[in-house]
């Protein structure tokens, strides 16, 4: 009997999302499905983790092949609490996390609690996809973005016995009809950053407060190989993912650094 | 006249903390200080931002060569407001995240708000360092650290015009006495991922509530050239730090699975 796969699906703009409706519609003609959803938006969380507040899960929807409950806590801590408590011995053959209304292309992939949940899901050895969206609106279209998201995971089911793990894909889906756009391309995170614009406002207790928002720098915008790139040439980015942050490059620098260190 | 070296400090364990407290006093020894510093704990939080909240800045001391502040926000928001707002213009030397309260050693880079923090703070093309202790306690002993962290301070500003930059270190202080600190070694991260455990308890009205605790699993406990090594064997770790994400050694097998997706 072929075994029946099972996928797990999480998002970083809560339940109440049209990103996580579609990613378990997405999911859900693909196997059976257990979706774990922040209760409330977390987006920039980055892979953030929950240490000094309790966790509350509560199952929402349970019927044949789809249970969905919703977690007060960050995307990842939903995947810690799926893999290390509710599905602890069960195969999972897919973490699904998105679909994010907006990009997680280049540094954003560091803030992102979208892709902090894939990379975690990785961590259990099995193939991990972020999918995302460039179209923050909450009544974004997803119907393109359901369409090349089952194309992309049933081509990682495919391959899947034969991938290194942990195996993780950044995955970005520019906010075009789907016959503009013009493939999907392997990518490269692009060089860039975010600065932002904080307008202060005074209280009246000499406190300030600001609200966040900015701007993306671009450092490398003709490079061809990069996710920002593709996106903005009507492609669907695909960037491979993995997790050592160790700079090898500036290792001659350090090694000088630290004879210094030493001799002082 | 020589420049008068400014030093930005912040941390993820918050104002109160005797770990901030310490990395305050270290820094103002070596130049100006203005330091941010989330109002409270923020352990765990990765780099996170908050994008749906205002954040509140706060005043609580100002004097010579001195000023601290507390921000309603995680700790990469903290470098954030710093640098687009409070010090726009200004020229800052080096960003000191710390010293944390626990390890950052190996796959806690990612989780890390103190390294969230030190990591952004690279973005602004400053070198940045951040430092944890290997002990959680709040009344953690924390002089041999300061002193460690005053020496591996000086070696970077000394070496600073030649660093390619971003310039990120992630500097891991063992608990001991200094005299059984056998020194300061260059190491890569380690491999290895936490496992949670979740006792849950269930409340009256169905849901389920739990607290996060977990355990380290070291994939390569006898790798000498990593952090953890280090570490256990009574040294200082310090690993540079980059924010590439792109696992170029998936690149082939993503060839092949995205020809798949092209021909479906």
């Amino acid at each position: 009997m072929q075994h029946k796969r099972l996928i797990f699906v999480t998002n970083d703009d809560g339940y109440a999302s049209a990103g996580f409706a579609a990613a378990v519609e997405v999911a859900r003609g693909m196997g059976d499905v257990i979706a774990v959803a922040p209760l409330t938006p977390q987006s920039g969380r980055s892979q953030a983790i929950t240490l000094t507040e309790t966790l509350m899960l509560e199952k929402m929807r349970s019927e044949e092949g789809l249970e969905i409950y919703t977690l007060t806590g960050t995307p990842t801590d939903c995947v810690k609490v799926a893999f290390d408590h509710m599905l602890k011995g069960r195969r999972v053959d897919m973490v699904v996390s998105g679909i994010n209304h907006g990009s997680n292309s280049a540094i954003n992939v560091l803030y992102s609690g979208t892709m902090g949940a894939a990379i975690e899901g990785s961590f259990y050895g099995i193939p991990s996809i972020g999918l995302s969206l460039t179209d923050h609106s909450p009544e974004a279209d997803f119907s393109a973005a359901k369409d090349i998201s089952r194309r992309i995971i049933a081509a990682v089911f495919d391959a899947a016995p034969s991938l290194d793990t942990p195996f993780c894909l950044n995955v970005n889906i520019p906010a075009l009809p789907h016959e503009h756009i013009r493939g999907i391309r392997l990518c490269r995170q692009c060089r860039g950053i975010w600065r932002e614009e904080f307008r202060p406002t005074a209280a009246p207790d000499g406190r300030i407060s600001f609200a966040m928002s900015g701007a993306y720098t671009n450092y490398e915008p003709d490079a061809e190989d990069t996710d920002e790139w593709a996106l903005a040439n009507g492609y669907v980015s695909v960037v491979p993912i993995q997790v050592d942050m160790t700079s090898y490059g500036h290792r001659p620098a350090l090694e000088r650094i630290l004879k210094h260190c030493a001799e002082a």
